[in-house]
């Protein structure tokens, strides 16, 4: 039975946590730091899947599967890298339990199956693809080198939110190995732009392009593209990251090529990824107090067909009608649920489907048949309509056009509001304290004042957008000169 | 460049070895017994994902994930199935690295770091899914509940093969719940009728259906079913498994649902699996001694468009109407290679596509231009023929279908001819030695004769065939009565 959820200005966090239990995307595990992807959560997931797997595929990248474990010698090459996720790491030591003899029905961790190095699970994959690199490149003509795999990754963390950050999620890394710099640097940022186009068209959240501060990149990078999002909240959410490696991974395990010119030379490295951390971001970003609320090109049913009736004569008529309305419009590729359980009220199901962010609820009754109309609320905005049956494929098509728009410039135009310029450290820490939001300021480039302003606000600079101007300034924090506005943020 | 195969009736193994790593499927990778599975290979498995899935969900399955770890308490609460798989599982028992003092630039791992509880890496996710299923699982209403997860699971192996046997590998697992013993027998007998459709229509593959003896159940099932096939060096594979559960794991993680009529009651379970082991077998069930040979329902490209020409002038026709054909084949959603490379001869990309098993190798040269004409020839009998363009996909369809069904009748065929029925010790051990394959004989129904002769022959049971006839007979072991004929063979 759905419940009232915690209104989002009462406690955002914990309206954020009914969402996600109550619309049944997820829950906690018995593992400390999984989650379960509940089956509705998941089939969000499959879409935003399928949906970039088709991105990746068109731009060129083949996927393939690398493995879990990465021994820690190699794991260890990349120092930086290491250094980066060292902290973090679910390591393996044993390959064998046995019974527990002082324990009967237990088992124990067998002393004599000790691995002679242990396995680190992989936080990413960087490690363990670049030393399959190696054998797979010797010539220009092995380049580029386009990979993408879907997999698991774990990255041990104390503090767990579903979805948000979790110990295990579910991603893609993208990999690849190129004979320039240059095409190392187009291909990082042609992904960060597939990444802004999927998350904008798709997920329906505008986003900022830009790059991150040396002290907020990945570990072993240098560049790391980013598009950053705003959640109601007024906190920023890193959705998706490009890397650009340089010649750090093929320096660390050795992967050289022989060029044009028949020199050597090491190879340019990108790396990328989003996560189940979208699905964090997606549920931020519409979700209202009645529940989620899913743009439709993503959602696992975009339309949902509920009949009422009075007695069984009614059902009948009704039944009928409702269901050439769900084949008429799966015909037309739309997603729809037919709900006719008989042991639950209509009103019972208006709220399921409003905490599951259903676009659209077609409502079918006695009247409706005689009329040969059927009702459409929007869940967006709860709009009522009565249409005509026999228009409703393109009533509907327009529908669901006009909600995934409608979601986009809502919050486009709430990031445009929550985006205030600042020029000095005291209006910096008002609009932070007060409003939240992207805070465009000029910074003087330097590790000491982020980390001061860090220390001291908890904001982040978010990224350096893509298309910050070049503008005179100077620093908020130092008053030094800087010459282009960055963003800053608390984050997630 | 490809080099000549090892023949298989040379070396068979060597053969199989061969042709994972020259077709491009895929090579063993820097940890033990963990494989790396290249993009060709990889597309054959996102093939299988793709059918599989498609045939889960129109059984009324959904899709959700849970998590790789498994603690040590969960792990071991269902006895059967935790002595199963004890002896294979990787342990994680620490959570993070840290600087080595005593080996500048190297890590260990951090002694502060030990888990309170060690985490298996998951050999299969029966424990730490009916862990779940208990809270989501109160009343009837809430059954039958139909999951699958597509993911990676460990079993530490110490001698692995790639595809066959490797220490991580990908696979499917459904886990099903229901409020009835019918019920879930059913689920588990269709869930191995779709294993047998998928590798029969897609794979191309005969394949008997049966139960397994006791001795080769999966650890805590009370029923095995089982799909096996016969490998062309006449060993049989198992394929693919789905288990009637019972109520164990219900019992050990105590899911109790109130019937229908108001009782307390356990749920009752199945599972079942398939991996990316199928790949090996659908290497080994086809290839020849030239490579790899794909059924053309699964093939990544079902066919390869090689131009061939003297000169710049005879390459630019020749091009046009080699584009014409792959654009007029690809509307028609025939997945097509137009390998338009020029610095490869057309011999070399004729043996690589060989090699590499494209079902369809389509020619053209500039005769074939003037002529309106173009030169097929499929790769699983080498036949060639010379068509008109204009009746290209007609041809190209029907051809398809052809090498499809050709196929799985020269295995069904192969398997039909290496099935021998035996009825005494002597010649079983004789044909076993002679002739391998399946052997039909009669066995006495104990686990002591069944241990015997596999200590014996190294055969083993490898099903109770589902369509086994009814028939009066003498245990070929022990003399004593049978009712039916099972099925031995080596197997894989």
């Amino acid at each position: 039975m759905p419940k009232k959820l915690t209104p989002r200005d009462k406690d955002y966090s914990k309206w954020y946590n009914e969402i996600v239990i109550n619309a049944d995307l997820a829950e906690n595990s018995s593992v400390r730091g999984c989650m379960v992807i509940k089956p509705y959560g998941y089939s969000i997931w499959e879409k935003m899947q399928y949906e970039l797997d088709k991105m990746f595929k068109m731009t060129g990248h083949q996927n393939a599967y690398f493995p879990l474990f990465v021994p820690k010698s190699l794991f260890e090459a990349e120092e930086k890298n290491a250094e980066g996720f060292a902290k973090e790491c679910a390591v393996v030591t044993h390959y064998r339990l046995k019974n527990d003899e002082n324990n009967k029905g237990k088992l124990m961790v067998d002393p004599n199956a000790k691995l002679d190095e242990e396995l680190v699970v992989r936080p990413t994959s960087e490690a363990v693809i670049w030393n399959t690199y190696k054998s797979w490149i010797q010539s220009y003509r092995d380049l580029p080198l386009l990979i993408n795999q879907w997999a698991n990754v774990v990255r041990w963390e104390m503090r767990t939110r579903l979805f948000l950050r979790t110990s295990e999620f579910l991603w893609q890394e993208g990999h690849t190995a190129h004979s320039t710099k240059e095409e190392a640097l187009k291909e990082a940022k042609l992904m960060n732009q597939v990444y802004a186009e999927f998350v904008e068209n798709f997920m329906a959240i505008p986003v900022i392009q830009g790059t991150k501060s040396v002290s907020e990149r990945f570990a072993g990078a240098e560049e790391t593209y980013c598009i950053e999002a705003l959640m109601q909240d007024g906190k920023a959410l890193q959705a998706g990251t490009s890397h650009f490696l340089g010649q750090n991974f093929a320096k660390a395990f050795d992967v050289k090529f022989t060029t044009n010119s028949g020199k050597l030379d090491y190879v340019w490295a990108t790396s990328w990824g989003v996560s189940t951390r979208l699905i964090g971001a997606l549920i931020m970003t519409h979700s209202d107090d009645k529940g989620l609320v899913l743009p439709p090109n993503l959602a696992p049913y975009q339309v949902v067909i509920i009949p009422i009736y009075k007695d069984s004569n009614e059902r009948k008529y009704v039944e009928k009608i409702a269901e050439d309305l769900m084949f008429k419009l799966q015909s037309q590729n739309i997603r729809v649920k037919y709900d006719n359980r008989d042991k639950f009220k209509p009103g019972f199901k208006f709220n399921e489907y409003e905490l599951k962010g259903v676009p659209i609820r077609l409502v079918i009754g006695p009247k409706d048949v005689n009329d040969g109309t059927v009702e459409i609320v929007r869940r967006d905005n709860f709009s009522k309509e009565t249409v005509k049956q026999n228009e409703i494929f393109k009533e509907i098509r327009a529908r669901l056009n006009e909600i995934q728009n409608t979601l986009y410039l809502k919050a486009k135009r709430f990031q445009e509001q929550n985006t205030t310029y600042v020029d000095n450290y005291k209006d910096f820490k008002e609009t932070l304290n007060n409003k939240g939001g992207f805070i465009a300021a000029h910074w003087d480039g330097t590790n000491f004042t982020e980390e001061a302003i860090k220390k001291e606000t908890k904001a982040t600079i978010r990224c350096i957008p893509l298309d910050s101007k070049e503008e005179k300034g100077s620093c908020i924090y130092s008053g030094n000169p800087s010459n282009k506005r960055v963003l800053f943020a608390k984050s997630y």
